[in-house]
């Protein structure tokens, strides 16, 4: 709960208990920053083997001054959710634990996103508990609202296939994609898709100023986008020089003619009602389309579109925070659904402005 | 309030209604920003003369959604709180005004910081409403905390002498330094110190990657930092690359010698209950001392310091977010001890780790 | 001629007399800086209506100590080439005077890259000298390489063009797209684009760590891709948080399959003997595929291509500084061919590493 | 040599060999960039135990191209000069070794920039080759250009110690400041000083946006600047987002009243006849005063200053890239000297503008 908020203000049975699981990674730390803040949840435990009995300010210095510390991820104590931030491959191996732990388990890893071990054999290097695929949901709430409710496993989606069908949902919703048209997807992302690790690639000096193909083909979040819409989509990945974020450029070729006032009907028919998501389409001022800079922080989607009758071609852009919309806000967001709670609750605040690269 | 927030919780005598003036400046959009997240305030009106009728995301893409609309600053509703964040020269100018129409005036430009007409005659161009330089009351609660409540005029504190008073006061209210100690400051600012307006100095491949002289000497700022502690400051400031945030580094040579054991006693004898105020002294991690990027969008000071016995001096660190501790944060907390409200209320947010130039 | 180089060195006959017109401009600065190290060139006079009078490191700091001060527009000597950096549509309308004053005219703005008035009413407002829409070259010296000795008008072409054209010639070149084919191309590009002018849009506070798309379709620079290969274009073009650079994404779908050692054997075709061109595709470190970073300030331009079996596509990574490869090198480069010099004269040095945002 | 550049204007006598042992570093891959475009060298080994067999532009993406492949620096070459870019303690292990390879050694490390072996206790972990220490010449061409000559160990002095001493020299040689007087010292920096390797607190999510004090007091650098004046300095250093660049501003406090005039006499005394040293203090236009994005990539020193009567104050302003004048650039402009070389052979080259964090 945040710095002086009345306690006395929170209905007792509102409160529940969670766990960090990797919370000195760059999403551990933002799961920490959002149930701080968070006014139903008690952060029980936030585990980390490197800074076992540090506090968590120590790591993450935006919360400098908390009194939590770092505790052995061998030790979980019974929470109400736990949240697991830790590399590919750690949750499916304890998994088990994780579900003893908890009743509600919300992974932030690639590991329960896809439904197959088929898939997991293509893409990843394998699945150690297929059984689990089958029980998961993918977080998103703007696709899967409905199935989250009561789940004991949500798998938070991967950040640039989390932009990716934001960005291209409505054309499904609406029918004007019927998924054998051509869709070409070029993601831009910041410096923390990488995690706190790093590497030469990832010092400042090599890492400045960049725009860098890193994943020139083949990136494993194909594999989430092809699932949510059954196509196959053109997909490469740009790092540029921000921290945060994943802007998605879609170009699409619809089979037939669209119209401005389409697409319009089509974002507006999926997003209205929506509270975390923005249509930025046109008009005048500096920001017109969807930026990163512009939801930083937030666990807001902004999603917008232009037409380029010359060439037949839909554009659309997507902008998240990769580390809020593309993780641990999209993990808190989907918890708070699958727990009954107010969907917006720890995530009701705004990004800044101006701001420099979040 | 904030997005998803349930009206009921909030006591109807609790809600204040409030007008910003200047509203598509980068305070006055900081000041939107920290009301539409505030539990107590209600945002009666925010003025423009150049994007009257637009609304306020349009300006501010943070608050892309917001259904409020920029008014006329001629047209004044009477509200519980008016914030100006007009250019220096303006609100002494309205003052009148304003005061007709709210009861607390809360002003972050530099017309009301100074105690007399002489300094704005030194400093400045001069004063055209003296008379309410007495009544006026200098922001910082840190400083100030007890003149606040009942006031009705509140001049929030320049943000280059805010990060350096922040600084040194636990050095005064110590008596480490009594007054005639050197003291140089040496502060490095961010972009947003320039407005919203712009200029060929402030355009993106000139200002981009800087350390730039651009106050050498004669910053005005220092005429804050005399009135507080009544000595003189060497006092320069660079900008540097990043939008948010104003880091002093003062550099003072006590009379005699003073050990760490005392620099922390005086710290915490002055910070320890400061729900805004956090020390980094030091110890082990990435992040040891204050910098803004730690406190990037919050309302958070962070101080430290360094004892360098070889050349018997201190080194003390400070950072804020120029926009927030150093103007609109300390605003809304100084106007929420004013009006008797919860101190930290629509502040007790944390910012980002990790996070770029914020 | 650069600092402390022998003139003695340089035979009489091989100095050219040189004028810029618009030197206080971002391109006329780099035009200033390459002659100012170019053995054969003497720069005679820049001219600045803005800036009469001021040397020209007043406005181009790197240029400080240089002697040359600006002269007005109006008065033009006589000289052996007169470069042109001037706003779209100021050179169509000069061009008779800019004849009158050099043998060789070489044309940085937009104004005679295009072969027909009916292009120019297409793309731009029209032309006011079309009759010599016929007798200007396109500078790239890639693609026009034999047209260039002797020719009297010389168009620099457009850095995104440049940058896109220089990543699909050699498909084209070695017929492995026909151009019937579609493409995609997905531009990143810095600040140094929108020029020394600025507005709000490019102020460091709203233009800093952005990912902007600032021409989502309709790109005046598409018209040069099309006239250069009789294709159709998707074009996009995005702004990032860099000063330098453009960066082109070429997403191509061949009629049919394609294997990597053709695409090899295409680009070593085209650009095996090319002084400025570097094929980087693929292999171990941190610099894989071109990007900005490694080329900025220099003529080279990096072209890379990945193989997407999946989708069938080829994805080509095109790197060039918008300022050198795609304007004021590529202008000079094109000039030393059209006078007879050494080609690389004046360009024969190599970009810095490390560099941030360049 | 560079790209073009015609063999035969170069004297045979002239051209001399030399090697660059660590050469996949920072400062190794400066010396290799500015060795391939110097008239009179030719790179006869570039040593890296890392990437042994490995092309030099397989590290550093601006030589892309070049052929020359990285050696064991075990196995050396007999050869002119030999340049030693290791980390500190390396040198002073393989001084014997490196001296028998060449008759002339340049040294970028720390290991010989201090006269005395006590020095070396004090402020490093001792040295195991003293008696080199003595033969052993500061390379900082300003102010030892007449030991230089004939010289067989050249030590390139520290980059936050040359913007200093740059900065500093003309007041003493002028005898403004006696050595008596209050000096201090606040550097800004950036992250290329912190080499290749890396580390968590270089990487570019927690390095970007940064200002950090990062060497609060205690800087090694302080020693070279004390043994140069002969006085104490408070010396802090910050470390800021950018990549090269190294910006001193010195504070000073002259005993008695000093004129703008006088300091002008004393920097043009200094600096007038110096080729890579230029005065920028005051004026109109963007570029005022020394910052290190006019200089970037160039061996020029700019230095500044201002005047503060009111606290009896001088602030000099000085702006070098580390990685040349304040290393590469300082090691090869004084190894010209050294052989009878045109001082600025190799370095006679111009910055960018408008460039980013450079």
């Amino acid at each position: 709960m945040a710095l002086g908020e009345a306690e006395s203000d929170t209905d007792a049975a509102e409160t529940l208990t969670a766990t960090v699981i990797g919370g000195s990674g760059f999403t551990g730390g933002e799961l920490l920053r959002l149930l701080d803040g968070h006014p139903n949840f008690e952060i029980r435990q936030a585990t980390s083997r490197s800074y076992e009995n540090k506090t968590i300010g120590a790591v993450h210095p935006n919360l400098r001054g908390r009194t939590l510390r770092f505790s052995d991820p061998a030790e979980l104590e019974s929470v109400d959710v736990l949240f697991a931030a830790t590399p590919h491959g750690v949750s499916m191996e304890r998994i088990d634990a994780f579900s003893e732990a908890a009743d509600t388990v919300v992974d932030l890893s690639a590991d329960f996103r896809l439904n197959t071990q088929e898939q997991y054999e293509e893409w990843y290097d394998g699945h150690s508990s297929p059984e689990y695929l089958e029980k998961s949901v993918y977080a998103l709430p703007e696709r899967n609202r409905e199935k989250l409710p009561g789940t004991g496993l949500i798998a938070a989606g991967g950040c640039n296939a989390t932009a990716t069908i934001l960005g291209l949902g409505p054309l499904f919703d609406s029918e004007l994609l019927t998924g054998t048209e051509q869709v070409i997807v070029d993601v831009k992302v910041g410096s923390s898709e990488g995690g706190a690790g790093g590497g030469a690639a990832s010092s400042h000096p090599e890492r400045s100023g960049i725009v860098r193909p890193y994943a020139p083909t083949g990136h494993r979040h194909e594999a989430e986008i092809e699932q949510e819409f059954g196509i196959s989509v053109s997909f490469t990945v740009h790092a540029v020089d921000m921290i945060r974020g994943a802007s998605a450029t879609c170009h699409v070729f619809p089979e037939g003619p669209v119209s401005k006032k389409e697409l319009w009907s089509a974002y507006r028919e999926s997003y209205a009602d929506e509270p975390f998501m923005r249509i930025a389409s046109g008009g005048s001022g500096v920001y017109r389309y969807p930026e990163p800079k512009a939801i930083a922080g937030t666990n807001y989607g902004d999603v917008g579109f232009e037409l380029d009758p010359a060439n037949k071609r839909i554009v659309v852009f997507s902008a998240i925070d990769n580390m809020m919309k593309g993780s641990a806000g999209q993990a808190v967001h989907a918890a708070n659904i699958a727990l009954g709670l107010e969907e917006t609750a720890g995530l009701a605040f705004q990004g800044l402005h101006p701001v420099g690269a979040p």
